[in-house]
């Protein structure tokens, strides 16, 4: 298991109900502004990748980069990557897969959902996406836990939280087990509203179905 | 052509770039928490939809029930409809519902984002869904302006706008024009990150595909 946290620009409150779940992290990327999100939770990341456009916080010598701290003092041992501006992938899909060839396993995402809608959805399809390749995939901003809903999932030890299954595609067999409101082989279309805020009620939640894909957005009420 | 704004429990900044298109509606429904945001533009709702648990804000009285105002005064002609805590819509779906039943055919989304990622993405599912419904059908909390993308479509007179595509199902024969970044006859799956942050050139910009849907999120930067 190798651990990676990535922080991009959008929104985390390290005061809300969830938190990032370890201490230390194999590898830790800042990508573009989540290098601010990193700086309040004190951890230095390993890579920052972006473009480059929030000032005062580079330092450009000798043809190398560096990025400042608090102090405006050269930080050691950060590997900067500059994107162009204009790319086809965004930031966080170019840190994703720098994250695939450090080997990475397990990959928390914060700063991924914010006010951005187009910036949330996009985060959102693409921990889908990598879901496929990495061991586990999570996104939180400290109010919502978000997990890929690409397989059938379990949910351990998280009684009392409100738990919405949103779709992307149409579903199918869908069972909930451990839940307030528990559905066996159920079909259900991915624009309907039917599954929202349904509430954990075991210590093992089981959600499984055939086809289809979405999220489970996990959140206290 | 029928006017209705829904107002939602989510977030709606009135100082931001995108507001509500009309000065009147011909229907305004307040849905549970949403009313807070038809007080702060000063807009009494014709329908108040929800289960009622806001404290303050209602008054029962020989068996009916009455909205009141910011003074504790009942406020006349606001239909009140209490929905059960526990059913199988959510409560924007039912007022979407009851907008169907009024002949409401323009509809206009409020409060229907925010920070519960579980409602931001049922809203946008439900928007995809009642597209098929109403001749018109928009989100927009201030910052984000999102519109269902089911079919091709024309963006009149939003020059310089940042303009994001984000699927929900793979999109073949996608065509941009009038964009920083024109496509033709471009096939894209879902969960890519490459539609993020195009820029509107033109004043009539256009979006056209075979098969596939999502939303079009427009911003400015």
């Amino acid at each position: 298991m190798k651990t990676a946290l990535l922080a991009g620009g959008g929104s985390y409150d390290s005061n809300g109900c969830f938190s990032i779940k370890h201490s230390f992290y194999d590898y830790t990327i800042a990508v573009d502004g989540g290098i601010h999100i990193l700086r309040e939770l004190r951890i230095k990341p390993d890579y920052f990748v972006g473009d480059m456009d929030s000032n005062n916080l580079f330092l450009e010598e000798n043809g190398a980069m560096y990025l400042l701290d608090e102090d405006g003092n050269k930080t050691s041992d950060v590997i900067i990557e500059k994107l162009e501006p204009e790319k086809d992938l965004t930031d966080m899909e170019y840190a994703l897969n720098r994250a695939v060839d450090l080997g990475a396993t397990d990959i928390e995402l914060i700063g991924a959902i914010g006010s951005r809608m187009d910036h949330s959805i996009s985060n959102m399809n693409l921990m889908k996406k990598y879901s496929r390749v990495f061991d586990s995939i999570s996104i939180t901003d400290g109010m919502n836990y978000i997990l890929p809903l690409v397989s059938g999932l379990e949910l351990s030890n998280m009684i009392s939280y409100t738990m919405s299954i949103v779709l992307s595609e149409d579903i199918t067999n869908l069972s909930l087990k451990g839940f307030k409101y528990e559905v066996f082989d159920f079909d259900i279309r991915a624009e309907s509203s039917r599954l929202n805020s349904n509430v954990i009620i075991s210590n093992q939640a089981v959600i499984n179905f055939s086809t289809g894909s979405g999220w489970v957005v996990l959140t206290k009420e």
